[in-house]
Order: C-alpha cells, then structure tokens, then sequence
C-alpha cells in the first residue's frame, strides 16, 4: 500500500511533492534577497567579505536583519512542514483535504513573504499568513500523532 | 521490502512517525511561546508590529531572546533527525533499538526546552538533554553512513 | 515502483543516503564546535552555564558567532536538500547525473564549512562553495517540481 502513495499517480503525493519543490525553491531565493540587500546597503558581516578596505563588519542594518528574520521564520515553520506533509501523505488522508492543506502551507508562506520581507504591509497581514500554515501543519502533526499512537 | 517498512504496521515506522509529529508540534509551540513572552515584555523586532506608537523596536529581551536560543537549538537538532530517523527506519534496524532512540529524542529534546525556556533548571539539566538526543542522532546517523557504504 | 526507488539497491538511494549521514554528522558537529569556541573564549549566553561567578553573560565574540553563522548557513541549505534529495530521487532520475548532485552538495557543503568557520579562506571560496551546493538544489528543486506539475 506504502506503494503507490510515494508515487506521483496519488494525486495527495503529487500534490505534497508539487508545494514542497515550490517551497524549496522559495527558501533558496531568500539567500539571494539578503545578498541583494547587504550588497545595496554594504552590510558584510565578515571580514574575508568586505570588497573595499574602507569598509568594517556590520551586524545592524534593518532591511538586511528583515530578510534574515523572515528567512528564520520559514525555517521554523517550512522545515517542519517537509517532513509532516510527507507522513501525512503516508497515512492516506482524504485527497481533496490533504490536497487543499498543502496548498493553503504553500500559499500562505509565500504571502509571508512578500508581506514580511518584499513589501512591507501593515498587520495582520503578515500574522494571517503565519497562522494559516501553522494551524494547517499542527492539524497534519495531530493527524499523524493520532495514526502513529492507535 | 521498503513497502513494509514505511506502513505503519512496521513498529519502527509507527514510534518514529508517532515522535516525529510530537517534536513537530513542539517545535510550533515554540513560536506561541516567543509571542507570549513578546507580549507580555513589548519587545516586538518589526515597526509594524508596534500596538502603540509609545513602543520602539527592540531586540535584547533576555525571556524572548532565550526561548528564540532554545527555538534555534532545536532547529539544530530536531530537524536533522527527522530525515536521519526516517533514513534509518529504512535500513530495518532492530524494532528494540529503534523504538528506544527515537523515545530518548523525543524525551529528551522536550525535557530540553522545559529546562531551557520553561523553568530554567541550573545546569548539567539542559547539557545532558542536550546530548542525549545529539548521540542518539549520530547513532543513527552512523548507521545509515555505514548500510549505505557497503 | 518507488517499492525499489527507496532501497539501498538503488545506486540513487544509496548516493542520497550516504551524502544525507554524512551531512547530518557534519551539522552535528558544529554544535560541538561552537562549544568549543564558547569555552575557549569564555563566551556563555545563559546565566546557568557561567562557570564562575566572575565571569557575565556575552553574545557577541567574532569567534563563536562565525561558527554560529555557519551552523546557521547549513540550516538554510541543508536541511532544505534533505527533503528535495529524498523527493528527486522517487522521480527515478538517470543515476549518473543524481550521484554527482548529491556528491557535489555533499562535498561543497563540508567545504563552506572548512572555509567558513575552521581554516578563513578569502573570498570566493565560500562563495564558491555555497554556490554550488544552491545551484544542485535548486536544480532538483526544479525537476522535482516539473514531474510534479505535469
């Protein structure tokens, strides 16, 4: 049975495999747009990374710390997602629940995102988009919790 | 052969899964406990999470900023387990022995945030919990390096 | 199908699971390197670890917080690579060209390492090597999403 659910002709693991590729590539950009940020605004935070000798190591600028903080919170909130949506899928669920979770995850924290470190939009937005993920992932935890103990 | 070992009726697959969705909602715990000690402090690190225009930005709380340390030390740890739990799981190892690492993770990185973030215990509470967890990881590890090199 | 994909007699799995140990003891490692650091330069972020009464809580020596950069830098690109390495390789990809990915995000990730926070090499080394540990993952990232898609 384990069988076909980790190959792509089970639409809940097509879908899983669909957002977390998605998300991967989500969480590699924000390297990208923190470099982009400490390259505007000449924040290094080594010594071997300073292009100019009049530079010194910089720790504090506020659009680069806004990129790192929102980069924490997607592995705080992503990672465990990976691995959960993956035994989820392993327990089977109702297709068009799973399905519509894993997108709701998918969705939701690429809004936080671009609310948190794109353009910055005023709360609750970017509460929302945290919220949305966290209480979709803790539902496939307790799912997966409830299979594993009975 | 693998289409045993990921079904639940494998007892190996059944602790780790049963774990693994336990330190994922631990690890989401963690969150509602960063806000919490961020609300009751006023310590908010984004202008537009300020709720009177009084409040500044800050960042040196030493409640939030401990249980962001214990957060992050979980990110350390945890996260690496769950792909090496899984990994390990495949390799069929004893159901004795499996059972009983992935108990002393699962055990022992939640008594690692209650010393750490919950009630500050003195030391060695959160060193032995710590490590517990770290050489149970690397055993496994070590034995997934080693059914994969030969 | 994914019955043989996700046994060690598929040279994929086998690659995917060598490299992921190997991995996971390196990152493993840099808890017991940033300890190292820590008691060398007396640096201790809690008031429970200070082993003597003299000495104060300290967050900012260059030495532990290189280390903790580059622990934090695995925690960006690592563990994302755990999930989609997994994920591509039960898209049943040519074995020649997988094993190299995961040999070249293996090999280069040890190196950010060794460049970043054992032996300081100028630039670009590390840039170097985070490069193309991020160019393999993105690329399975990208293959994974396109099985997925279509």
């Amino acid at each position: 049975m384990s069988l076909e659910l980790l190959t792509l002709t089970n639409p809940v693991f097509k879908s899983y495999t669909f957002w977390t590729g998605v998300l991967v590539i989500k969480m590699l950009a924000m390297s990208l747009l923190t470099a982009i940020q400490r390259f505007k605004t000449k924040t290094f935070a080594n010594q071997e990374d300073l292009m100019s000798p009049k530079l010194k190591v910089k720790f504090d600028d506020p659009n680069v710390e806004r990129v790192r903080r929102a980069h924490r919170n997607d592995l705080e909130n992503i990672l465990p997602f990976f691995i959960i949506g993956l035994l989820y899928t392993l327990t089977n669920p109702s297709a068009f629940l799973a399905i519509n979770l894993f997108r709701a995850v998918g969705i939701s924290r690429i809004a936080h995102t671009l609310v948190y470190a794109v353009v910055v939009v005023p709360q609750p937005a970017r509460a929302l988009a945290f919220f949305v993920a966290l209480l979709a992932t803790a539902y496939m935890a307790l799912q997966v919790i409830a299979a594993a103990a009975f």
